[in-house]
């Protein structure tokens, strides 16, 4: 692909402008009258030179950039927010520039540096590491989604009401005792230590036997699977004859689980019910489609990609320098029955 | 983060040239001597004006940008390699501008063009389907990963040998007919069509009874899962009482398969054995864990870097505008038993 840059000269000759005009617009583009900018701007685009964003990034102040941090790819919740992020290029023309963290606070904050110091115009941050007090003194529009979000704007699903949607469905299939997994530890501020909230409401109101067990942080996938095998053993000799209904804090958690009990018992014993949360794509890859609370992923990140742009455009008003509050924004979540409740 | 930049005056207070020549770097580097442009570029440094990429992008040519282009995020086999791109940012600086295509041809063309704008050092091609002729003819350094690869460089995993270990696998586990499930009308140039090859290669070396069956775009998972449904059925029909070996082309319908049998027999029948291709985080969460053709991801991925690298370097070469001979490599699979062979 030849590059056919006009050259300084060429848009000068178009323009009328000097040289040293069109030299000004790239290089200090705020010297240029904004009448004479839109002029040179229109050059550009008839003299073919409009391929080179690198300049139009320098004249016009836009990267059209959103960087992204995720802490991993492999919960496949994460992986299905980054697509729905990467479509909606569509809709608004941003380029996403991503990260996996991992989960290591000094590589998230060197990757928060990387992508400052390409203009990014905006930040949405999966990871849960950096504090969200730290993250709003970078100045720059940020969204959280599903982490801790004190300090700024934020989108997460309405976890207490989708964890009460799971522990009444398991009532009302005849569970006699109603169990929940989550992982412990987690900050009490992040948005999914909610679903433990959800679960106690229903139970208490509901006057029903209950427990909630933690895991920790397991380090790898066989760690939490064996973690999880003492849970069912525990859970099988503690309630024998009961009907047991088993919410859980993610799918990944209910697919351990009931691929535990088949190979236990070569099916879903009828005295256990299981339901999941997220509603990702391995609810249907399980061996029985997983139950599940369902979060609306196209709504997520419609709602934070809505909130990144209006804080990007109240950034461009001029003498708009007061920081806006932070707004949060709750997205409903849907139970989704399959075949394990 | 307050923008400290230091002004041109300052620049040049401290390197003792013009404030044109320090204009002429940032605006038409090629114009600096090399040993001045050092000067300079130590300089912005010292002057803390180096948080600035888009002036570097100008002064130096190089943006650290590598466009990705995969075909989807819901196949786990994507996510893995994009997360091992992602982590080669700590090897070698590259930051990652991604896109999903959907499969969609019109929407890649617009995603390349869009890359190609911002200038990236490369190209990494996951996604298959621009014909690698039309890639090779946009002149930037550009890699390819398991797809057709006639005109470009590429890293793909050995497939026809990955099949032919699958395949002597079942044999020596005793399987009396040999099948093998692979997606029709696929491109005969793309790498995992020659897992046919590999599977038809030993089964005729053994002079073992052997079918191949294939699906086709089922619309959905539902749908592929109906496939798979009548595709067992059929297998039960005509090999009762023979012990079957099953080679599928992924984790992805081996688990599907897994699921049907245990669904049907609560258990993986004796008669009946299983293997996947990819060794995908789904091998591991399957009812039973998937025997599986791991794909080195890690190794492909630091093979693609390494091809992308070194075109990039030859670019850099003055007067080396010859184009290189596209190079392909081939990373050996590895066979890995889980519970199903």
């Amino acid at each position: 692909m030849a590059n056919s840059n006009a050259t300084y000269q060429d848009i000068a000759n178009y323009t009328g402008f000097s040289k040293t005009t069109i030299s000004r617009y790239f290089n200090r583009p705020e010297s240029v009258t904004e009448e004479n900018r839109e002029k040179i701007s229109h050059a550009l685009e008839v003299l073919n030179y409009q391929s080179n964003k690198v300049a139009r990034i320098l004249a016009r102040g836009r990267t059209e950039f959103i960087g992204i941090i995720v802490p991993n790819m492999y919960m496949s919740f994460y992986d299905e927010i980054l697509d729905q992020f990467l479509k909606t290029y569509d809709k608004y023309g941003y380029k996403f520039i991503v990260f996996s963290s991992n989960g290591n606070e000094e590589s998230e904050r060197q990757y928060i540096s990387e992508l400052l110091s390409y203009h990014v115009e905006g930040l949405v941050m999966l990871s849960h590491t950096i504090p969200s007090f730290e993250l709003s003194s970078y100045g720059v529009p940020i969204v959280g989604i599903e982490r801790e979000d004190l300090y700024i704007s934020s989108v997460n699903t309405d976890n207490l009401e989708g964890a009460a949607q799971a522990t009444r469905l398991l009532c009302d299939a005849g569970c006699e005792v109603l169990l929940h997994i989550n992982k412990e530890g987690d900050d009490d501020r992040t948005p999914a230590h909610r679903r433990i909230d959800g679960f106690l409401k229903v139970c208490r109101e509901r006057n029903i036997t209950h427990r909630v067990f933690t895991y920790g942080q397991e380090s790898d996938y066989q760690d939490l699977q064996q973690r999880i095998t003492v849970l069912v053993d525990d859970i099988l000799t503690t309630w024998p004859g009961w009907k047991k209904g088993l919410f859980c804090s993610s799918d990944s958690i209910a697919n351990i689980v009931l691929n535990d009990l088949f190979r236990r018992f070569g099916q879903l014993p009828p005295d256990f019910r299981i339901i999941g949360f997220d509603g990702s794509s391995l609810a249907d890859q399980s061996v029985l489609p997983l139950s599940t609370v369902e979060q609306q992923v196209d709504q997520l990140v419609d709602s934070a990609m809505d909130l990144l742009v209006s804080q990007i455009r109240e950034r461009k008003e001029p003498e708009q320098n007061s920081v806006s509050e932070p707004v949060h924004r709750t997205i409903a979540p849907v139970l989704r029955q399959g075949a394990t409740v």
